[in-house]
C-alpha cells in the first residue's frame, strides 16, 4: 500500500449507505500528506509532454495548482454548471441517479495543446470522461488523466479506455 | 496598476447588471500569470508566522493550494453545505439576495493554530467573514485573510475591521 494510505480518512455510507468514503481533506491540511501527495502525483507524469493541466472542480483544483505551478505551466478549470463567466463549452454525463454539467470556458486551452486532466479521484469515470469530451471539443489532446486515489471496484479505467490514467493509490472495492 | 492587472479578464455584468466581474481563469490558465499570482500573495504573508492556510471554495483551492505546497504548510479546507463528509461546523452568512452556508470539518485546524484564509477575491467580505467565524469557532486564530482581488467599492474590508488583509491588486468600484 502506498504510504499517502495513512493521511486518507475513509468514511463508512457516506455520501449513501455501502459506499466507503475517501476523504483527502485529512491529506491536504497534513503538511506531510500534502507535500506526499503533491509529489508522488507529480512523479507520475515527471517524463510526460505536456503543456497546460486542467483542473476538475473543486479538489481537482488543489492538486492541479500545486502541481501547474511547480511545472511552470498553466491551471485551466473546469467547473459545475453556471460557474464560468465567459462563453463556454459544456458536456453533460450520467450520475447514479440523474445527470450533471461540467463547463469549460472557450479559450481556456488552445487546440493542439497537449492537456493533463487532473482530480484527486477517479470512481465511475464519468467526470473524468466528461472532462475528456471538453478538451477534445476544444482541439486540444489529453495526454494523461492523473488521479490521487482510484475505486477500482468501479472500472473507472474502463470508461477511460484509450487514453493513459494514472493514480498514486488503488483501493478494492467502491 | 499591479501587473497581475493584465491577467485579469473583466466581464461586465455578470452575474448580474451593473456588476464588473473579474474573472481570474485567464490568470490562473497562463503559466506566467499563475506564477506571478501565487508568488505576489506569498509575497504578502512572507514575514507572516503561520501554521496552515485555510482555502475558500472553489477558486481559494487554487492559491492556497500552490502556497500552501511551497511554504510546506497544509491546507484546511471551507466547502459549501453538504460536500465534508466527516463531522462539521457550519455558519451562514447574508448574500444580496439570501444566504449561503459554509462548513468546515471539525478537526480541520487545531485549537491555537494560527491560520491565514485565502481566496481569490473580496467583495462584500460576507464570506471571508464567515471563514473567520468558522476559524475562531475552532479555537485557532486569524492572522490574515490573504486575496489576490480586492473591489473597493464593496467595502469589504470594513466587515473584516480588527483583522489583517491583504490584497494583491485592488480596483475601484465594485
Amino acid at each position: 500500500m502506498h504510504p499517502i494510505d495513512k493521511y486518507i480518512r475513509t468514511i463508512p455510507d457516506f455520501p449513501e449507505e455501502g459506499i466507503m468514503f475517501r476523504d483527502i481533506t485529512t491529506v491536504t491540511q497534513d503538511p506531510e500528506g500534502f507535500k506526499l501527495a503533491v509529489d508522488s502525483m507529480q512523479d507520475l507524469i515527471k517524463d510526460l509532454d505536456y503543456d497546460v493541466m486542467v483542473g476538475v472542480e473543486a479538489r481537482g483544483f488543489i492538486f492541479g495548482a500545486a502541481i501547474a505551478y511547480n511545472m511552470g505551466k498553466g491551471l485551466s478549470l473546469i467547473r459545475k454548471k453556471g460557474k464560468l463567466p465567459h462563453t463556454t463549452i459544456s458536456q453533460e454525463y450520467d450520475l447514479e441517479y440523474g445527470t450533471a454539467t461540467v463547463e469549460m470556458h472557450v479559450d481556456a486551452i488552445k487546440p493542439g495543446q497537449k492537456v493533463v486532466i487532473i482530480d484527486d479521484l477517479i470512481a465511475t469515470g464519468g467526470s473524468a470522461k466528461a472532462a475528456i469530451d471538453l478538451v477534445e471539443k476544444l482541439g486540444a489532446e489529453v495526454v494523461d488523466c492523473l488521479f490521487l486515489v482510484e475505486l477500482k471496484g468501479l472500472n473507472g479505467r474502463a470508461k477511460l479506455d484509450g487514453y493513459r490514467v494514472d493514480s498514486v493509490i488503488a483501493y478494492e472495492g467502491k
